[in-house]
């Protein structure tokens, strides 16, 4: 079993691999390569395993940036390589790019090599939605994304679907929630804040929240999505249907909510930290973003959710 | 005014391009110049005009292809030009070059000359829907295309939309309905029965239905898709809102229906014309697409369908 993760270097890829590392095996079969390619050469899992690893830097937008990697026929490919939404909103080109371009070429890459049977799992987004929208969406409402991140992220979902239906490839492709508690510093994402209100009081700092209290996200856990990433990989091909991509279940939940779990855990001193500070551009961002989902097809697939936003938080003490 | 038709040379193109004549206008504006475009030179309107024509032999999938047509900054852009279903399906190369890549370079084309208030209006299909769906479409009905034509249609769709929202081009995307009672003879669209089991018995010709005649269709004239298209480049920019494809207002008809229209104006003879000789391949391709909608969005911004069914068999009386 070869496994390829692109985006390695990231918190997810750098996340994904560890776990892979520590199951030895992905869908019953011993893990015997793992590939890691990001633009900066990613850092190998701190861990004595027989696994061989190769790790690589490697501009995706380059012309034959794959074939190297895919005469090596991997079993799994991670393609988790993205321009981020506030990056591809403010450069077009680069955003197609990377985002697009790179993820056709892919395709075809294995397309060319019969690599059919291969899987691909793909993370995608709920910026894929927007627009008008249902009070719940499920697996038949409408993307309307709402930013070239989103839109080039759609489009590579229609792309998998069509070259999974056509036998080309065997595509899966994960809408992912709200990452909440992201471990590290606050970022430019807009949703930054909403591991930032928790993330920064359970450690003694200040945060700023920049939204109403009464807005909804929908979330999940950094642990949960690497597992919904892992067992991406190993559905069963004749269980995914012709559409290829799916919301992942998460967690609804309000900023009232998060604050009062906070509450539970940092007590009234570590509320205290949250300084409200309304900022209605990040906002007017975070609320397009659907909170409600019924994910009945993902649930059908054996995906699952966080139990629920308490053991979201749990689970970070617990890792700290 | 300057107006540029794409796929000029095919039963819609000849037919928008005889019609803006007819109109000498388009959104209060005189028509200047018309461009006609196909893979063979298109034929000129019959007409006495003042409009100056340029009729061209172009493939639009060749590098450089638009720059000339967009160096001379036409105000309406009618995008028709297409690889069909089947042909899309039998060449995935072929089908994503000119139904995506070459509108793709189109806009880029738009984007590079800041043709930001052009008008680009193309057309869609009811293939970019299909999976499970529910009872009654609507606007927020997910696009889950079963070929790679209306994968590339629906990667067009979302690509317009984000190029439109970019404020880059003024897109418009009609998904259209079946065609009936298209002129000519049966072709090998899975839909040609539609208009073979009207057409050929008022002109007093034997046709064969694939399909059960409990089989429900959603349908549009010709002569109500042209008025569409004409419409589609005169609904004002601040009414079209961020999300540009949207479903075309048809008249759901069953094929029961359809022949009932036919013996009122073909009687007992013309509807024995009709042989019923059941095809699974075609009953299937053609129960995938959706039969009912609500097509609320397209009626607020001023679309239209036919009346009735009978209306749109009498048109066709009319023209013959």
């Amino acid at each position: 079993m070869h496994v390829l993760i692109t985006g390695a270097a990231g918190f997810l890829g750098q996340r994904l691999a560890a776990q892979l590392v520590a199951r030895q095996q992905l869908n019953g079969q011993p893990i015997q390569r793992l590939t890691l390619v990001d633009q900066v050469a990613p850092a190998l899992p701190d861990a004595t395993t027989d696994i061989q690893f190769v790790t690589e830097a490697r501009d995706i937008t380059a012309e034959h940036a794959w074939d190297t990697l895919l005469d090596e026929r991997p079993d799994v490919i991670y393609h988790l390589a993205a321009v981020v939404s506030s990056a591809a909103e403010a450069d077009l080109e680069l955003g197609m790019a990377v985002n697009f371009d790179a993820t056709r070429a892919l395709l075809d890459g294995c397309r060319k090599r019969g690599l059919s049977s291969t899987r691909l799992v793909m993370a995608s987004s709920v910026a894929v939605y927007g627009g008008e929208l249902p009070e719940v969406l499920d697996d038949t409402t409408a993307l309307m994304p709402q930013s070239s991140y989103g839109t080039q992220k759609a489009m590579c979902e229609l792309l998998i679907s069509d070259y999974s239906r056509r036998g080309l490839i065997d595509g899966r492709v994960l809408r992912l929630p709200t990452i909440v508690i992201r471990p590290g510093r606050p970022n430019a994402a807009a949703s930054s804040f909403a591991s930032s209100i928790l993330r920064e009081p359970l450690n003694d700092e200040d945060a700023i929240c920049p939204v109403p209290t009464e807005l909804e996200l929908y979330v999940m856990s950094p642990g949960q999505v690497i597992e919904s990433l892992v067992h991406g990989a190993e559905v069963e091909a004749e269980r995914m249907g012709d559409n290829r991509a799916f919301m992942l279940p998460g967690v609804t939940v309000r900023v009232a909510e998060m604050l009062e779990v906070l509450c539970r855990y940092a007590g009234d001193a570590g509320l205290a930290r949250v300084r409200h500070e309304p900022d209605a551009r990040v906002t007017a961002i975070v609320a397009s973003w659907p909170g409600r989902f019924r994910t009945t097809r993902a649930e059908r697939l054996g995906f699952v959710a966080d139990s629920d936003f308490n053991a979201i938080v749990e689970a970070f003490i617990d890792e700290k």
